[in-house]
């Protein structure tokens, strides 16, 4: 894609806690920004009504008409027999279509994921999406894959997710010659659970830049650009830093009430909470492994983070960050 | 034990970086709080010379003569047929001896712990020593296992790791009837990998106080009293833990420099370091599993460490921690 080409954004209009207010006012600031042109997708009198509360003619803003919405709690592989027209599912269309060059959803994540699953489909080599990505911000170079899709990973996977993590690094870290690591306990090779000591031969044999094991202080101090790991490992590791995050800001918060001025204190706890919660500042996290891009966002996203994700989903449209990632994985799946 | 007996402490006297200087000075510290008999094992001459500095005549410590001292690398199970008098390795026979309550070591960790494993030998159902405890300050009534002893567990493993952490939590962390969980990446049964899967119905129908699976997050909030992991994952996040919080406290320093008083600042960071930093901080922590008590120490542990530990140490002696978990193990292991 030329930079000179706008990226196309469908978004669920319905999919959130909060929308369609918050998803439309998100959108309506992402396009006053520039360079996307978004493609909110749900009830169309609906979201033109919210779209009516803005000074939004002129903005590279259109409707797509679907007016079922999945809720949380339904299963999705029945959903998608009886919703067809369900905003998640239209807006996914519309990338698997070629009309958009990426879907955004805030509605439940299994909504999301099944969709991309299934209209967008799976690259070569992956069996489930690959969900993760920067997730300290101590470390703004390294990337941690898998955060939760595959919880009993194989060393195959572990493999993928280094090519994937490589390709991100490149492109979205602007990191050369990424290097690669496995997470585990203790730094020497043969230190390890048995799929650590299977996967390391695999990374070593692989072209890629494989500078062996790293350790859980690792991912705050930044050893290796991208760290791989079951999605189990990735999973609770995640989360147990965004909640020692969200902690410590009430820890700090408590600590310093009344000796800084009040609003540099605010200042300091979104700062921190953006170091610790990656993935929530941002506004949500790619979906790694699946033909097109696909992101999903928390429920209870407010209309910045619907800015911050589009914005970010245009950067990851316009580095062709899945094309690389696909023909990568084909590459050294080949061999 | 009675609390009106001191607790005897062993403490080898040549381990760690800064013996035997530190240790003698945080064995006399420690005599002084009372309620602990000390007994610094090494050469003779060298510890009385440190004692000499202080004003330690009168104070509860006796020198126990041992002359050969392994070092860091040196392979725990050659050293065992060649240095059989090292400072270890009387100071852990005085233990099985019944010459003293509890051991303390900060030389090499394998030193410590084989020395534990081949004088004081298991408890029945384990394989090795079991690692862990509390992780996380701002969870005062949480202690996890296992961070590091067990890599590749099996449920068996995870149900024994409940069972010490039980029988810890009630008498160390004063919990009546410890809620107990497994760590997961999801709360409802069925989600999690494999090793989640089938504990889950051991736990179950162990008779303890389960609760089900816990998150990552759950280790901050402190969902539940006692959370069982394989050694593998707990080792990475009690490592990513303690490197969020070495971070973060950089990261304060530089953001409150000038803002606050210099000596706040130090408290706050003193404060923090606690809180993410618990092993740290205590000096060191039990190992789990073994007849007996020994506590393995951090090599970097300076004087108010050493106090710490044997402070620590004679908690675990009053408790009957020991003879609680070996007598539930055994329990539990033979229904």
């Amino acid at each position: 894609l030329s930079t000179n080409k706008p990226a196309r954004i469908a978004l669920d209009a319905m999919g959130g806690d909060f929308s369609p207010g918050e998803v439309v006012k998100g959108a309506v600031e992402a396009a006053r920004l520039g360079g996307v042109e978004i493609k909110l997708v749900g009830p169309t009198a609906t979201v033109q009504a919210e779209l009516a509360k803005y000074n939004a003619a002129g903005l590279p803003i259109t409707c797509v008409e679907a007016n079922e919405v999945i809720m949380e709690g339904e299963p999705p592989a029945v959903v998608f027999r009886q919703k067809r027209n369900a905003t998640i599912i239209v807006a996914t269309k519309l990338v698997k279509a070629g009309e958009a060059d990426a879907v955004i959803g805030a509605g439940p994540t299994g909504a999301v994921v099944t969709s991309a699953l299934m209209i967008l489909g799976l690259a070569q080599g992956i069996d489930r999406p690959v969900l993760g990505g920067h997730i300290c911000g101590f470390s703004p170079k390294t990337v941690v894959l898998d955060c939760g899709g595959t919880i009993d990973a194989k060393p195959a996977h572990l493999l993928n997710f280094a090519i994937i993590g490589t390709v991100y690094a490149r492109k979205i870290l602007n990191v050369e010659n990424p290097t690669v690591a496995v997470l585990s306990v203790g730094a020497e090779e043969g230190k390890g659970n048995a799929l650590v000591k299977e996967t390391y031969p695999l990374l070593k044999g692989a072209g890629l830049n494989f500078i062996g094991n790293v350790e859980g202080n690792d991912l705050v101090t930044g050893k290796a650009n991208v760290v791989v790991c079951d999605g189990f490992v990735g999973n609770i590791v995640l989360k147990f830093g965004e909640a020692l995050g969200t902690s410590t800001i009430d820890w700090m918060k408590k600590k310093l009430q009344g000796k800084i001025p009040a609003a540099d204190l605010e200042k300091m706890a979104e700062e921190y909470y953006g170091i610790t919660n990656t993935f929530d500042d941002a506004g949500g996290g790619p979906m790694f492994g699946v033909n097109g891009i696909s992101m999903v966002m928390h429920g209870r996203s407010k209309a910045h983070h619907f800015t911050k994700a589009i914005t970010f989903a245009k950067t990851l449209v316009e580095s062709g960050l899945i094309n690389s990632v696909n023909s990568e994985l084909e590459r050294i799946g080949n061999k």
